[in-house]
């Protein structure tokens, strides 16, 4: 994998990138729908590509793991060739869904002993099984396996839990060292920068995950309940010490607006559920502000979804789309997460082209006083 | 409206045609994808004319009523533009729903009261009412308001139930003749034909209708739960007396061998919701029998969908499939449902051909015997 950095702002750590994987290139700042389970909720693979134009998408280790499984992966020729997609696929490392799990998890030294939310079966993960199943998916880009602090966690606890996870990380690179890509591409493992909100073990997560020259560093354990400021401290924190030519991907982060306060601090690379899950429940992200389309006001709104939207969905008018979402038609589902996701890659589009253009400043204020809107 | 009769096969009475509508035209025999509140379920509007091809698709009165409402689609212009599906559209009566309420029902000479499944709140549609909504709807082709009797009615309730239809029928046209289109293209009303599984009452009925010289007729009252011989008998009795030069409309018929049964006697308009709701419970139809997708045997089937299909969905493969399907991903429901319907207008654009090249009785056989077999 490969890293160009082809601007940056001025004022701002915001950057201008390209990622080179063996599936292709990707344009950052960038943002990559989610698919959890091998799809993005509602949305075929044709118009992820085309009509959304997606570069990247997501896969969850634990969520493959578990349904359909390793082995069907490892037979389809992995998860490009499973769901089609083939352009490049990061996949997270299931750390962040086993934290989710709580009561049904539990932590050791060796790894996360966990509970199938499916059928209750007991499964372990550890550092080195992560990179395997990683391995066996085929993602382009692979997470390493850490502890999720929650967001309240005390500073005795956060310390205790950046020391596991650093100790994991050597057994993840260890892992990684030892074994062969499976479908005959690069992989590249992703550190993941953990401390909470302790600024001290922030640094210190730095200057560990730093050690290891990786093509590329993740900010985890953020957005999971702190304010909204801590998390762009521990984001500019983290961005001042991590190195200039690498790209840096801040975990499930975020709405639009957290997008371009984010790249502003200098992130690259995001992902995150809401434009899938808000748009299931009838919430559009467009360039003037949000839209609530379950409001009566869109009633008898003929006019379409977004006037400035670039899918083809944003033709259909907001009164049909609040008919659909109210009927809870699946077309009204599948409109507004198309809606969403596109416009969340035009977003990042157009930061990349602000930043190259030396505008993004000026850009952002304006953006952002348009984005807090409610229409 | 216009009716050509392009073709009729030997030994059958099997029939091509082309209807011409104020929205293009549609080529018979055809398969109406069912589109209950103004969307065929989990299938955008392009996909339903560049993918799957279809012709003419269906809206449900009842439910458009209910919701959004008339005044919703009155002010977007008509149904045509508030789904902007620009091809001929075919609106029920909203007979078959009412009866399906069963106990929040009551039948009277004026009409049918009836409360809303939505809340509960108490609705009256008469003949008159009918044809008044869908006048606001503005379907191409609209339907008289029927009563439909269960499968096992006796005959003394069927008889009167007829009487009741016929004095509705008078009605309709009345309220048809009486009132105008909204928004400048001819709609045309086809009578229902009635009468249970009773022979006699079938032909008395057959008699009735043709006493308006409508521009087409529909067969009403089979496919709820008598025998599949009886409805094929039912089929025959009724196409038989109907004229030649008026399309003929079996309503909510069925599988894809109940259409060519069908065809064979005559029919030349079919709707169902089969394809769909079959489809998103994991059912495929195939040119070469049906697939139970969520079964153990296609877990590590990495072929396509189905290699014959007309669809881009039929390039994801049989185990990605299984896996959405299994995991209750929307995307599975999607895929099943687009390829079902893609499959139907194939099926009926090939008996088309066949019964133009003077192939239609060997070909029908031939594919029966395939479409009966479970893979």
């Amino acid at each position: 994998m490969e890293f160009e950095l082809s601007a940056t702002a001025d004022n701002s750590r915001a950057r201008a990138g390209i990622i080179s994987t063996g599936h292709g290139k990707i344009e950052t700042p960038i943002f990559m729908p989610v698919g959890t389970a091998g799809s993005v909720k509602g949305i075929h693979t044709r118009d992820l590509r085309d009509d959304i134009q997606a570069q990247v998408i997501l896969g969850n280790t634990y969520h493959l793991y578990l349904r359909p499984g390793i082995d069907v992966i490892e037979k389809a020729g992995g998860l490009h060739k499973f769901n089609q997609w083939n352009k490049p696929i990061l996949t997270d490392s299931g750390g962040y869904q086993v934290f989710s799990l709580g009561d049904i998890r539990k932590l050791s030294e060796e790894g996360a002993k966990f509970q199938s939310h499916i059928d209750g079966s007991y499964h372990m993960f550890t550092p080195e099984k992560v990179i395997d199943i990683q391995r066996s998916i085929g993602a382009d880009i692979i997470m390493a396996f850490d502890e999720c602090t929650p967001g309240d966690a005390d500073y005795e606890y956060a310390k205790k839990s950046l020391e596991l996870t650093q100790r994991w990380l050597h057994r993840c690179f260890n892992q990684l060292n030892n074994t062969e890509p499976k479908y005959g591409y690069n992989q590249s493992l992703f550190p993941i920068v953990q401390g909470n909100t302790y600024v001290d073990l922030r640094k210190l997560a730095v200057n560990h995950v730093k050690e290891f020259d990786a093509d590329g560093y993740a900010i985890g354990g953020l957005s999971v309940g702190e304010p909204e400021q801590v998390m762009y401290e521990m984001t500019e924190v983290v961005t001042a010490d991590l190195p200039l030519d690498k790209p840096r991907y801040l975990m499930g982060v975020g709405t639009p607006v957290n997008l371009l306060e984010s790249i502003d601090r200098g992130i690259d690379m995001f992902d995150c559920v809401m434009p899938t899950r808000n748009g299931r429940n009838g919430m559009l992200f467009t360039s003037e502000g949000t839209i609530n389309i379950r409001n009566k006001k869109w009633e008898n709104d003929h006019s379409p979804v977004d006037e400035n939207g670039t899918s083809f969905v944003d033709q259909y008018s907001k009164a049909y789309l609040r008919h659909l979402v109210i009927s809870n038609e699946m077309l009204g589902a599948q409109i507004a997460s198309q809606h969403n996701l596109a416009f969340y890659l035009w977003l990042v589009k157009k930061a990349r082209q602000e930043i190259i253009n030396g505008n993004f400043a000026a850009w952002k204020k304006e953006m952002i006083e348009k984005l807090n809107q409610r229409l």
